[in-house]
């Protein structure tokens, strides 16, 4: 048995927390006995708990790639999507790394899940009923259904047959997203919510992915992935299949996406350099910035402050930060990466359309950046912290706390931590753009 | 005629945007017709408007000499405190500067007024009847009484008597910040709210402060400075004066020292960079810093963000924000100087001790900082935007966007702007405070 995570989301329902490069299943912000975790943390950490073994491959953009290997480590394989497409997509991808990088054969159990719903360990149970339902040939696939608390228009639902086995019954039809009135009937007729949860064996997938995308090498496929039709894996597979069952959960799953949702959960009302008088009522406070964030009487209110922005919202109102999110679109100002943390702490245009952008960066020990040079911008980095090593067009020395250096454009540069390193890069030219890095092969 | 304006206070009843450096008084948010202006600005403009053409004084703290001279350039006088003590040392000094180094005379008519009372232009005809009282021996001081609105326990009280000169009653007593039932019965006798605005003859002043200071010199005085007892002008003069009148301003008058009093007199609601989904009630938004602040439905709300912090609070209980903000003690993290402008935009402290603090300073078009070493920084300039010229140990060169300097520690230096010139400094050692300066002497 195999394990897909999927991690999307564009982040923008818990802006300012959440960005592009952290969506908001990478807030640290869930408590568990080792202290605060990420839902993809936990569900991690849950599904170890459950005693399933399974490996776990982990299917991610890549802006979200370095967030993942610097939460979950080598405990798990990540493919990443050359582009942003749609579930079925990432799950064809995912599918073909299985069965061409890692030698899985077609009668191999794979399970794909979300990497945010916020469960409990019988989740994984039905996960455990699901994957043994494939194994022994009850269906083609298998799908989790949520017991509905409420007719919601957010969520897809199942419609259940007979039982095809113990604890699994048929499908007779998929439905995305009704009306709420659809819904009420749908729940009347003993629909399920769609947990987005599925199993089959690779080679069902496989041979659905091969229909749009056929090619000898797994290198192959990556180059011909915009050839995978942009559409969701439950439109493109899930309603099409014959012969589907469905496991129940009765359970706790909450989709935490929202900042009302999530601060139903958290145990702490306060993170970060926060000061209340003492006075405010159901009120959470998020403090990213170094500033301290004083809180006087509030009520029912949500804010929340990173390099990204400030939001202060009255919870009920907090779901529209979406569309506000979309509109403000930057750069992110933070972000966790494979190497280690950079804040973006300053940020200036000049009206001739000069720019200037300060950043504070830590590269944990053993880690470096790239050999890299750009053609638009300037750099000084100061030390402010740790040693390590740099190399400045091929030459290599030490740096440390106290030293600066001045990397003007066209020089190939790239650093390596020796302790944790920290410094101060001033960046500044006529076009300060992410894109403008060429990058090089550098043998430390 | 001369104006003595007392600009004091601590900053804390409006922080974030306001701190030891920028009180209440030089916040930029007042509407006038050329644009936004702050107290101190808009009691100036009122006075020249008003007709009143008498030189201005203005008695302050060496932290907010810079704020007075950037915002009211050579338009005054400033008088700097050697010490924070009370409005009786300070007008004392005031006084002296007047006969000592302007050569004023003992019958000239003088007149002390705060510099923060939000007031209608009939503010300022009362100040002429007061000095026109003065000069015509009505009395030997003569205060404005305010038309009380409500029993107020904040306020100090002036309980009239008879017409002393059409318009000027006597004033049988002065009462300090009665409590609410006292102060009831003081309006009913027909007390009215002691506005800080006196007028008295030069001498009358003089010679009172030469019972606690005689010297030769305004040199000696300054020098003596601590020698003035810490007691208020009401306590010590206003209180104990056997001859004063009193001349009532009937119109508006408000203390706009705290965020709900503040934020009545407001035209906008939202300030920087802001943004909301049009369903918030009542709340006042203030975002000095550069990344984004959005609100969602709040009500009776302000929030305020600037390098100092971010507040959030129902207005309220917008006045407890002082405790807090004094318990929150930190070094300024922005301030307007009398060479142009700085914030704070990072600042990092490690496990052993050693500090960086980022900075993003503009110097205005002509204006220097000092020549000055450091004994326990490094600092590293790297230049932005404009031009301007640098001394390092006794060298003089020139510096443009671009340039990267460094200063390790027990070098001088010094800085001219010729544009406005703009840079990023990295401050890094075991020590950074702002005593950690020796300056020199330099001809540019």
């Amino acid at each position: 048995m195999k394990i897909i995570l999927l991690s999307g989301g564009s982040g923008t329902r818990l802006w300012p927390l959440s960005n592009d490069a952290r969506s908001k299943q990478f807030l640290r912000l869930l408590d568990s006995e080792k202290g605060k975790e990420s839902m993809v943390q936990r569900v991690i950490r849950q599904l170890r708990a459950s005693g399933i073994k399974a490996e776990v491959t982990v299917a991610t953009s890549a802006a979200q790639k370095d967030s993942v290997v610097s939460q979950l480590g080598e405990s798990v394989n990540i493919v990443t999507e050359p582009s942003r497409r749609d579930t079925f997509p990432a799950i064809c991808l995912a599918c073909e790394y299985l069965s061409r990088m890692h030698g899985c054969g077609p009668e191999e159990t794979v399970v794909v899940m979300p990497c945010d719903p916020y469960t409990e360990l019988g989740y994984f149970e039905s996960i455990k009923r699901m994957a043994a339902g494939i194994k022994s040939g009850v269906a083609d696939m298998i799908v989790m259904g949520i017991a509905p608390t409420y007719p919601s228009a957010k969520y897809g639902y199942v419609v259940p047959g007979g039982e095809l086995a113990p604890g699994i019954r048929s499908v007779k039809r998929f439905t995305e997203k009704p009306d709420v009135a659809t819904a009420e009937r749908l729940i009347a007729e003993g629909a399920q919510w769609n947990g987005g949860v599925f199993a089959f064996r690779l080679g069902y997938m496989t041979s659905i992915a091969e229909k749009y995308v056929k090619e000898d090498s797994f290198a192959g496929i990556i180059e011909h992935y915009d050839e995978f039709p942009k559409i969701s894996f439950d439109y493109e597979v899930a309603e099409k299949a014959a012969n589907v069952g469905m496991v129940e959960y009765r359970g706790e799953w909450k989709d935490l996406g929202t900042w009302n949702t999530l601060t139903d959960e958290l145990s702490d009302h306060a993170y970060g350099n926060v000061l209340t008088d003492g006075t405010e009522v159901n009120t959470h406070l998020f403090n990213e910035l170094t500033i301290p964030m004083l809180c006087l009487g509030t009520k029912d209110l949500v804010v929340a402050a990173s390099p990204d922005g400030i939001i202060v919202a009255e919870k009920s109102k907090s779901e529209n930060v979406k569309e506000f999110a979309e509109a403000l679109k930057q750069r992110p100002m933070f972000e966790e990466r494979r190497w280690g943390t950079y804040k973006v702490i300053d940020s200036v245009e000049f009206e001739d359309g000069y720019c200037a952008l300060t950043k504070q960066l830590t590269l944990r020990p053993g880690c470096a950046i790239s050999y890299q040079e750009h053609d638009c911008r300037d750099e000084v980095w100061t030390f402010i912290d740790g040693e390590g090593e740099i190399v400045l067009d091929g030459k290599r020395s030490s740096v440390k706390r106290g030293m600066t250096v001045n990397i003007p454009k066209g020089m190939k540069h790239a650093l390596k931590a020796r302790t944790s390193l920290t410094f101060i890069e001033v960046q500044s030219g006529s076009n300060l753009v992410e894109t403008d890095i060429r990058r090089f092969e550098w043998e430390w």
